[in-house]
């Protein structure tokens, strides 16, 4: 059977876990759960007996509803090791997974839409306070990725071939610059996005390639 | 040569390493790093080298210095499979890393202290904001949790053997009692909690035990 992911087009995460299958190449389903309309989707009976979390991605395999998007990513490493995502040697993956918790656990979480919406709503934060909050932890993030990839990285974020540490990077580089983080500070991490804006698997796992992005944000950068 | 962990006695992310540690019998020693003291000895030139993160723990074997927990708890896993802290089936162990990562993405990097540094110092919260900020991202990943506890849990978080799960729930419970968390809401993730107290490789890790461990906050539960 298929594997299906619930999805929305914009959450980084799910994008995340869209590159992942397609670099591995393996045949997959979008089910698209909309974050926002009706005071969201994922608050649905379905989306909370899938994924008690009430967050994207899942992941549906053989019956089973997988979330959070390090174990989307580590359960596929393991049922589809080829092409792999990670290197081979235990110190050379704790690398890579240190670069992909920098952003799975210092950036985005604290940078994402249900935090902004409670500084918001609970505190008062205005727009333009709640854009400086996000481009502070993405800065903070970045610094420290920038340094580990001036050390381990090449092409990629890792080498010269793609881990999970680009399937991470990609789209919350995307976050960085709806916030106006200024990408010179990251000159590594801008050439390594710029040089997988022409991947085929990084450029079907865009949002405006989703089947849920809006009409007129498809044209949108 | 013996590994060494960049460690401070109350963070809970360096506790589950430990935890991890212990319960694979792998004689390590701590290199204490204090998080406040001076400005935070996290941001020592030794530190940012070692971790350009800035933050604990960091673990130092062969030569390699390995940050971020799940990472570090990843590598062990690797280079030290027995006994094992994931179960045996791809299922089982997604299973497992989603518990992981519900504290350690959805939870804990909203409500560490550097982030209620932040809010204190820029925008001004009090102390009794910051705690009800804690609180309420502590509730909203422990109700997942509770429920996927309810749904493959035992003894444990994951059936009846310790797992990577369980090293993670405990430093996150004792935040929880900080915050004075309603632990009644829990009384799975309690019991848990609970057994593993009497833990010896639990035990072992507890902050109070830690050399650098505060002499007049020993006694203190």
């Amino acid at each position: 059977m298929v594997m299906r992911l619930r999805s929305y087009w914009r959450s980084s995460c799910s994008w995340r876990v869209r590159i992942a299958l397609n670099l591995k190449a393996i045949d997959y389903e979008i089910d698209p759960v909309h974050l926002v309309k009706d005071g969201g989707e994922q608050f649905s009976e379905l989306h909370t007996k899938l994924n008690p979390e009430n967050l994207v991605p899942v992941l549906n395999d053989n019956e089973q509803a997988i979330s959070q998007s390090v174990a989307i990513c580590e359960y596929l490493e393991e049922c589809h090791p080829t092409p792999p995502l990670l290197p081979k040697s235990t110190a050379d993956r704790a690398v890579v997974r240190q670069m992909v918790e920098i952003i799975n656990s210092s950036i985005q979480p604290i940078q994402n839409l249900r935090v902004g919406a409670r500084l918001k709503k609970k505190y008062d934060f205005d727009e333009r306070q709640v854009r400086a909050w996000n481009r502070h932890w993405i800065e903070n993030g970045f610094d420290a990725l920038e340094r580990l990839v001036e050390r381990h990285g090449g092409a990629a974020c890792f080498g010269d071939e793609v881990t999970l540490a680009d399937a991470f990077l990609v789209p919350q580089l995307y976050n960085a610059e709806r916030f106006d983080v200024d990408m010179d500070r990251y000159r590594l991490l801008s050439a390594i996005d710029a040089r997988l804006g022409f991947h085929p698997a990084f450029i079907e796992a865009r949002p405006e390639r989703q089947p849920d992005c809006p009409e007129h944000m498809r044209s949108v950068d």
